[in-house]
Formats: C-alpha cells, sequence, structure tokens
C-alpha cells in the first residue's frame, strides 16, 4: 500500500475541487455561488435558485422565465410511475420510494444522452421537477385521496402543497415552503452529496446518480435529524417538562436534537431565517406550542452550557420540522422533503463532476485470512 | 483545508480496512476470504461463495443446505414488482429497472430490522436471490412472454437460465452460468463497492446501498466492458480482417477491448477459467467463432506487443460475453447479470462497513466566486 495513509470515513480527505457551494462554519456563512443563503432566501425562489446553481449565475428575466416554464412543464408524472406510487406496499418508506422512482422515470423521459459526459438534463429537469410530483401523490394515495396534477402557475414550494393538499396554499404559507425549499437546495459535501458524484464518476446517468443520494439521505446518521427534535419536543410534551428533561439529557451524556453542528460553530444561518419563518407561521396559524417549546429548550441549553463557557446554537433542523408540522405536512416527509430540494444540488455536483472527471476508486488495506486451502464440504 | 492532500477520484487513498477480497495484480491472483478464486470455481457454487462471502467462512453440509434453501425460497417475486416489469417503459435500461427494483422490493420483504448496525438481511437475502428473476423476466416481457417462477431445485445460475428460457438448460450449461456468478461476485474496492459503502456508512437498508450500487456500475467506465468486445469483435467480423484490424487500431493508440487490466499486471485468473468454459461451449454448440476470433485477437496483440518487449493479458471481460451470447443472453443484460452476482460482494461490504462505521464525508475545496452581491432580477 505504499505510502498511503488511512484516513477513516475519508475525514480530513479531499475528495474535489467544487464552486458550488462555500460554508464558512466558524461565522456561520453558506453561499451558493457566492451569494449568501440570507440574500437567496429573502429575494430569491427554489427555481431560481436551482437556475444559479446548475448555470452559475442568477438568470434574467427571460432566462428565468424559460427555465421555469421548462421546470414546470416536467412536474406531471407518467402513468406508469403513478401506478408505482399507487401499488407501493403500505409498510415501504417514502425514501425507498423516491429512490426506486428516479431511476424508473428516467425511462419515461426523452432524455437521449446516456453515459456521456455532456447531458440534456438542464433542459429536462423531470429529476428535480418530479419528485416533488410523486412524493405529493404518494401522501395523497396513502390517504385514500387520487393524484392531484401540478399547475404550472405555482412556485415549486407551492405547487407542492397544492398537489398535497389538492387545494391551494395560502400565498404565505406557499412562500415559505419554496423557501424552505431554497434553504436546503446545497450544502458542499456530504454523504448524498458525495454518492451522487461517486455514482457520476463512472458517467451513469443523472438520475441513477440521484437516486443513489436518495439512498445516503434515507440514513439514520445523515437525514431525518428535524423528525427526531419533534420526537424530542413530543417525550418533553409541555413547557413545565424542559428545564428537568434536558438536565436529565446532559447529565447522561444525551444529544439535544438540532442543537449544535458538525461544521457550524456560530449559528446555522439557515436557522436564523428559519425561525422567522416558524414564528409568522406560529402567529397565522395561531398556535405558538411549537416555537414555545423550541425557544425554551434553546434557552435552557444556553443557560447551562453558559455555566460550563461554552455556547451552542440550533441548526436548521431545530427549527424545520416545526415549519412542516404547521405546513400540515407529516413527520415522515420531512426528508423526503430534504430530497425534493437538496436534488438540485445534487444535480449541479453530477455536472460539476463530469467536467472534470477522474471515476472515484479508493483503495482499501486488505486485513483478512490468505492462502486458505479450499476443503471439500464432506471434510469440514 | 490545512494539511489534507487532494487526490483525484481519490486515486491512492485508503477508505477503509476490509478482509473480504484479495487480489495480487502483480501475479494474477484472486482471493474471495482467503480462498483461491480457481479453487472456488472449480469446486463451488454461487450460493456456497455467497455464504463465504457473507459468513467468512465456508459452510458446513447443513449450514449449506439451509442457507440455500433459504436464499432459494427467496427468488419468488412479488406481484407489484412484476408489474413494475411489465410496465416498464421500452426504451429503457435493463440496469435502471434492476436499480428502481431493489429499494421497491424492499417494501415487499418483511425485514424489520432498517436503519440499524445489525440487519438481518443475511437472513432474508431477497435483495440477492430476486435480482436474478427480476432481469430473466424482464428479459421474456421484452420477448412478449410471460413470467417463469423460480424453480428451487436449480442452482442459482442454472436457474436464471431456466427462468429467462423457460426451459431447464443442460447440465453443462447451468453449471458454466453459475459458476460465470461466481468469478464476477467480488472484487475489492472499485467505484460500485465503494458506492454500497458510502450508502451503508450512512446507516440506510442494504437495499437502498445495493441499488445505489447498481446506479454506479450502469456507468459506461465501470460496467460493459464485455459488452464492447463483442461489439468489437463484430466490427473485425471475420478472421481474415483480425491482423490489420489490430495494427490499424494500435497504430490509432485505440484500446483493444479486454485486454490489459488496471490492476492485473498478469493474467487475469479469471479469463483462465472462463476461457475454458468459452471452449466448453463452443464445442458443445458446434460454434466456435467467437473462441476462434478471441484467440486470434489476442494472439495478434501479443506479437504486436512482443516487439515493443511487452506482453499484455486477456481480463475476464475479453471472454466473458462471448460465453453469455453462446448461452443465449442478450448483451444488454451482460452488465445486469455482473450485478446479479456483485451483490453478493456488494452485501458483504455493506455488513463489513457497519461493523465499524464512520459515516463517509471527505471535504472539497473550494475554487468558486466569493462575495456577491444578489442583484434583483430586473437590473441584471
Amino acid at each position: 500500500m505504499g505510502d498511503a495513509t488511512y484516513a477513516k470515513g475519508l475525514e480530513g480527505v479531499i475528495a474535489a475541487e467544487s464552486e458550488i457551494c462555500l460554508i464558512n462554519g466558524a461565522e456561520g456563512k453558506l453561499y451558493y455561488r457566492g451569494y449568501s443563503i440570507e440574500d437567496l432566501a429573502k429575494s430569491s425562489t427554489f427555481e431560481e435558485i436551482t437556475y444559479l446553481l446548475l448555470y452559475e449565475k442568477l438568470p434574467t428575466e427571460s432566462e428565468l422565465s424559460s427555465f421555469q416554464n421548462k421546470m414546470r412543464k416536467s412536474r406531471p408524472i407518467d402513468t406508469v410511475v403513478q401506478n408505482m406510487i399507487t401499488q407501493f406496499p403500505e409498510k415501504g418508506s417514502p425514501m425507498e420510494l423516491l429512490q426506486s422512482v428516479i431511476t424508473y422515470l428516467s425511462s419515461t423521459v426523452s432524455h437521449t444522452i446516456h453515459h456521456s459526459d455532456k447531458c440534456n438534463c438542464r433542459d429536462t429537469l423531470h429529476q428535480i421537477a418530479q419528485l416533488a410530483t410523486v412524493l405529493a401523490m404518494y401522501q395523497r394515495v396513502r390517504e385514500g385521496k387520487s393524484y392531484v396534477a401540478p399547475r404550472e402557475d405555482l412556485s415549486h414550494g407551492a405547487n407542492f402543497l397544492y398537489m398535497m393538499r389538492g387545494e391551494e396554499p395560502d400565498p404565505a404559507e406557499g412562500a415559505i415552503m419554496d423557501k424552505c425549499l431554497i434553504l436546503h437546495a446545497e450544502h458542499g459535501f456530504n454523504a448524498s452529496t458525495f454518492t451522487a458524484r461517486v455514482v457520476a464518476s463512472t458517467l451513469s446517468t443523472c438520475y441513477c446518480s440521484i437516486s443513489a443520494a436518495v439512498g445516503a439521505l434515507y440514513g439514520s446518521l445523515h437525514g431525518g435529524a428535524n423528525e427526531r427534535v419533534l420526537d424530542m419536543v413530543d417525550a418533553i410534551g409541555s413547557l413545565d417538562n424542559v428545564e428537568s428533561w434536558i438536565d436529565k439529557a446532559m447529565a447522561e451524556h444525551k444529544k439535544v436534537m438540532g442543537i449544535g453542528h458538525r461544521v457550524y460553530k456560530a449559528k446555522d444561518p439557515r436557522a436564523t431565517v428559519i425561525e422567522e419563518y416558524l414564528k409568522t407561521l406560529s402567529e397565522n396559524k395561531g398556535d405558538s406550542f411549537y416555537l414555545d417549546m423550541l425557544t425554551k429548550i434553546e434557552a435552557t441549553v444556553n443557560d447551562r452550557m453558559k455555566a460550563e463557557g461554552k455556547l451552542l446554537f440550533p441548526n436548521v433542523d431545530f427549527f424545520s420540522g416545526a415549519v412542516y408540522s404547521l405546513l400540515g405536512i407529516p413527520r415522515d416527509l420531512f426528508t423526503p422533503i430534504f430530497a425534493i430540494s437538496r436534488v438540485s444540488g445534487w444535480l449541479t455536483h453530477i455536472l460539476e463532476q463530469r467536467k472534470d472527471n477522474r471515476i472515484y476508486r479508493p483503495k482499501c488495506l486488505y486485513e483478512g485470512p490468505q492462502g486458505q486451502s479450499f476443503v471439500p464440504i464432506e471434510d469440514r
């Protein structure tokens, strides 16, 4: 093996150069193509930032209009895909369904360029647009309802809520859903994005690479943190229990879900943004249970940490689950929603990988048995 | 980024320790769990080597019988999976179908342990057993024929031919098919196996991890070499053309497909084994076209290389396509067949990854724009 070093989990190893996403964990900053997440969340849409990611620049009005038009026309799903959703066994997970659907629907799309470094997927956009449709239909089917075809006059986020509910959301809710998709669209290298790039590095298709990334996001070490935040809130149950629950958790060295982040040592900038959405929704809905609970959990954690001279900040997952809940989204759709947003980032990384590709082929260090003699089965 | 070094494609980087497969490229040796591939191909079966890979030892008679029984009972596919195959659009690739099916069928299987380092997949074995069934049914459906249910009295390879053809293969053909599955079941780290491990490292399910690996194998830089060998043979057309074709290819620095190997600097041991199967089949079928062509191609290449003082050896792909063709298997099923064999290796790596897991999370080196100011769309 020569002088190669072994870094478990490839920790600290640089796997590629990238021009997509910059995370400044020390200062709590996140940029897509150099634009701060705060600016994008304030002034942009999910479709516009998808354009920004894929085309490396903000679109002009006519570029955005043409891009939006293509992406919206790609929303409806084919009958064979609808059948997959209708027939999907009840005990299956929506993440398994999404992973499965993406490669299947590939064959329903007119994309002629397979296995190539040049791909027309920036034109077809089905692999981005249709995930939301699939997920909305899945939710309706398990409620015993039927497919609601997408509308072309709604933003990606608002249309998702429309397809799921069967009625148009109020504009504030539609806008918040769309902005949540902006916040989750990209976050540099992580296991799912890395998976997408590894698969893309073989010159497999975009669809196959994105499907693989969904599989990685499904893992409990990757997606699912916002679900667990709400599970924690449920377990605490009421404001009166917060302090004793946190004290017990800290004494037992249990993690308080959604607080602290591997990368951000200052406040996750997405958390600041999404906390505002939670406040708006709580007020509009007249339901501040989650907001009050989360606020008290954060305050209690930091009160206790102060004693140790440390500060911990909530991350985006701390608030996103509460936002989705107030939008009427069931908990097991939170990670799939992460996927319908992050797919823009995955596709961007896939295209970047192909621009200057080398297949990912690390080595392993063999530590197993050697020189075994085959013994006939009757003599074992 | 500190002192981390950047190795494109992770070349030379050790990503994990492993006890599964040893490749000695210099001497042309390949071992599964310490047993040489020649011994295994000679004396074992695909089911037995799957046991060896998964359980880290050769089974006793009763262990093998119980394992075989479980694996064979897992062969039949559920109606919802059959529907996916029947409805799969014609222009789709069987690799896309396989990738899609694996996560879908997960929800038809009683495997209760998701997202865990402990998994009951060594007991269910659907993710290994059913891929062959799916592929055989796919082939029948596109020939306008119907599903042939698997038989429990045939080896994995013979049963695949039976399900595809609708009639039992002669024993020699069944045995050769089964041995081809042995030869391809495992080959250390490569892009698909690495993909399986990356996805598994998030604690995603076996099914999701295997599906992702299929996506990587689909890439033209990974699977498909044996198809291209036969395309080359077709392009050459006849024995008389071999020398001039090779001379032209070499003058143009074109790769002669199936000759030479990134890892093996001596003869790929699998090539030696599979060449014998090709000889047997050619004789049994009275059709030596491929054998004659391949033999002359190899001889011509080495005659020309000798002048340069080099020797190049055929690899397993050089012969496997011809073997599959003589078994009546269409060319676009070659890579899917690779998958129905390699799935045993993938599952083994997934389980090994979980035993001492750390999520794969390399870094990237950000080279993109910084500090962009958001300009309103009307001012762009």
